[in-house]
């Protein structure tokens, strides 16, 4: 039996471009880390190392700073857009491009001084192909705790079980979300806001007996809130803190005093979308 | 239109177990970091936060300390079967487990010494279902560099090409490789040292026009020399070195002077297929 | 010649510390991260294995959570003045105590419910001994940046040097600042939040001809604000950010488009004092 | 009282150099991250932004890159007395000169063919000034084991002790150590290897009761196999090992299955030190 050349692509990945957009005294600052793949016809390459069908990651490269130069960069959903469609149209030989891109938040300070917020990163990740044209944006890293309102009892109990049950515990996570946008014209940076604002207001308005119930009313919220969005993707790190056993020294312990735990820690993934919403082009994150 | 919940999974991850097989003086070490994902009936916690489908995270992790105890750990696509058809076979609601391994090896100083290699990381992702039985085996963070036999020209030129040609370049990557048997039976001992030995020897024995082409080298040495193994994936990041530019300073550089680039850097990505085998039973990886 | 025992101390590092204060329906957080080091009568067990004069790094560790849970937390710098004293006071055999704490800011979303913020992580060491109590307070991870108002010329040439002279730059740098007291009791929350600003508008009311001039300018703003300070000491390193050129694509960079480095960076270390200010009692930082 | 400028220094951090020497076929590859910091008459950069004394940290990376193309680089202690002496010898405003590598260890697979190690980073650290030259090397990031011959027991018990005695228990360490040789001339390859030979083979061969026990055995060793060596530093963190609990599964455990726990750990700091060596001349680690 033959060996054959599968599913494959290529690309620059984590480009970082700093842009200052100068609007007289008061400087605009947009902090970015691109990552481009190309697909198409590239066999080539693989099976006997003729090039001629392929644009130099180095080129992707330089295409961002060019673009960056002569397009400024406003929201990353659409200098997604206008990378992926350029290398597209622009190669024949290339027939999907994936683009993505972590924004990387800070808080203005003066004209032109800035703080770097630290708190998530919002993504991107744009994928063009004859399939069609599809934009996923997202958050990660964002922290976020209740110190009540979280339970978790009433579980399976088998041979291995000696978790006891909990009816008020911390609830922590670092929200990894996605979501899948319906179409790919929308107010990128209304979107995004309103989207955070949606997790963050399900996470601290649910009164939790698990992470999944969680993590749906985390979905369902964004899509509730956000009509352009079809689909939610959500990773949940259950970020554990145990309850500190500090009755040898004679103490009390009324949920006040964690120990917060690295490893190991509950994951829990999963999909909230709108019924009748157009299917996704492109694979995606999940 | 209605919002519903799609694909979720949950589970523990990274439990992180070190297991010594005491056999006399002797003793045998297995260092593991073990994920472990469910899916299943899983919509009650969900949507009401009725938990009684829910097998805790916590008694999996249980899981993998007793049967270490019970059974002993010998290799990690072993052990990750055995875990993933116990969770199976004794949760009806569970429909589906993915039971994903990090192993670490170390080498041994002495009949109970043993050094930490720390040169690459063994992985193994085991999925079972209805679907069928599905063992993924692979390596990372193996860092290869051959400091010449590497040219780079003939590529495409656009309008943001800047790229000279390279005649002689380093070339070099950290292999991030997973491979997919075509069954769930083998001497997974012997078949991840010839994967790993075929993967190496391609490397190095390929002179390469590009990347890519020493990515399918790759992938098809593994083919070729393991009748087990149905398809292989790998993303081979370019860690690009840069040739100083030592010519303000009088100084020649014929090739041995190099900057080693962290970002940017070219990311491949490909697949390399046995034709007629098996297809694959469960999403996996690239 | 003999081989003798020379300066050691032990401890148990990276306590993981959550304290929820519970005021009725609104909770407080504190999330810290403790790091214990006790030095004194240590040979015997250096030398011959005999523990007698060991307390257990295990014991550190539940004094953390112990004190946590009996005398609650509420500024670091008193925490670790607590718990400090403790050690020396209680272990006849132990003659010197430090400890280090990170405290991870959050901010409040509800009465129960935190956002970490993640743009900047405070420090605090503390080391009491014979020689005097002392109380060190500081900042990391924070990262600023000014996008105009920076040059840099007039330095030193040699033979290897190609530097343009730049008379607008991207000035930014992620602070590492640590600022001793000159006493051990002050409004240690009022102290840093003054520290941090003072930090702050430092950088950003600089106009800077080098990051050394910054550094400065940022310890002097610290001692100007905040008398109970004796000495800061700065680690700043400089992130470059290189303007991209943009002429092989027929297109002009004022000062809009940069490439935002990673390694190599400038280092810049410094500190200032307060004359007459009394002198460390302690080995610190730098 | 007014306020001064203290101790400073400046440099360029991590320049990553990568040096080919080819002899013929066979090729010899140096992989290093130099860090330079000088210091000197530099006040008035930091109080005015006066840089006529300043070499730019620009210089300092083109300098590395210009001494391995001119000179090669062979052991790194050499080359960083290389570049800290031409710092302090070409620039009469500096005074001292810090050059601290890591060095990447790769294995050879063929001529001109390498597999990066991994299991440690060799360390040096080069001090000039007026006060002498002082040569530290070292080594991180290697990670040792022992599944048996450690016992811990015979400690100090207070209110805060829980910890049971052990007779028998993983001891595991991340070594991180340091040594200062006397002179500046040696054989700087056959000193490192010795030195991590007698680290390593004190680690496994010493019955250990504490692991200060063995950290002073460590230090101790390298003295005695290398009298080209003043003073031994080493940092221990204690990466615990913890016993499962299976009981509640009705099994026994017998020092078979761990835990590997991340955060928190022991460390142990301490210093090694032969009689009548001359002392440092350069502040030095720990």
């Amino acid at each position: 039996m033959g060996i054959v050349l599968g599913p494959n692509r290529y690309g620059k990945a984590e480009t970082r471009l700093v842009r200052v957009h100068r609007d007289g005294e008061t400087h605009g600052l947009v902090d970015l880390n691109v990552s481009i793949a190309l697909s198409g016809d590239l066999a080539a390459t693989h099976l006997t190392g003729d090039n001629s069908g392929v644009l130099p990651t180095d080129t992707m490269k330089n295409t961002v700073y060019a673009f960056a130069g002569r397009h400024g960069v406003a929201e990353p959903e659409e200098f997604a857009l206008l990378l992926a469609r350029h290398f597209v149209d622009s190669q024949p030989q290339v027939h999907g491009a994936k683009v993505s891109i972590e924004s990387f938040a800070w808080d203005r300070l003066g004209p032109h001084s800035f703080r770097r917020r630290g708190d998530h990163v919002r993504t991107t990740v744009v994928s063009v192909s004859a399939a069609g044209t599809q934009v996923v944006s997202g958050v990660t890293g964002l922290v976020l705790l209740n110190s009540t309102d979280s339970e978790f009892h009433g579980f399976v109990q088998d041979e291995f079980t000696t978790l006891p049950p909990a009816t008020d515990r911390i609830l922590a996570t670092a929200v990894d979300a996605r979501w899948r946008h319906a179409g790919d014209d929308a107010d990128w940076a209304a979107s995004f806001e309103g989207a955070l604002e949606a997790l963050i207001g399900a996470f601290t308005g649910t009164y939790s007996y698990s992470l999944q119930q969680t993590l749906y009313a985390m979905g369902a919220g964004v899509l509730e809130n956000r009509p352009e969005v079809a689909e939610v993707r959500l990773a949940l790190p259950n970020k554990h803190h145990y309850l500190a056993d500090l009755s040898p020294f004679g103490l009390d312990n009324p949920n006040e005093v964690f120990i917060a735990g690295d490893r190991p820690y509950g994951l829990i993934e999963g999909s909230v979308a709108r019924e009748g919403a157009p299917t996704a082009t492109a694979e995606w994150w999940l």
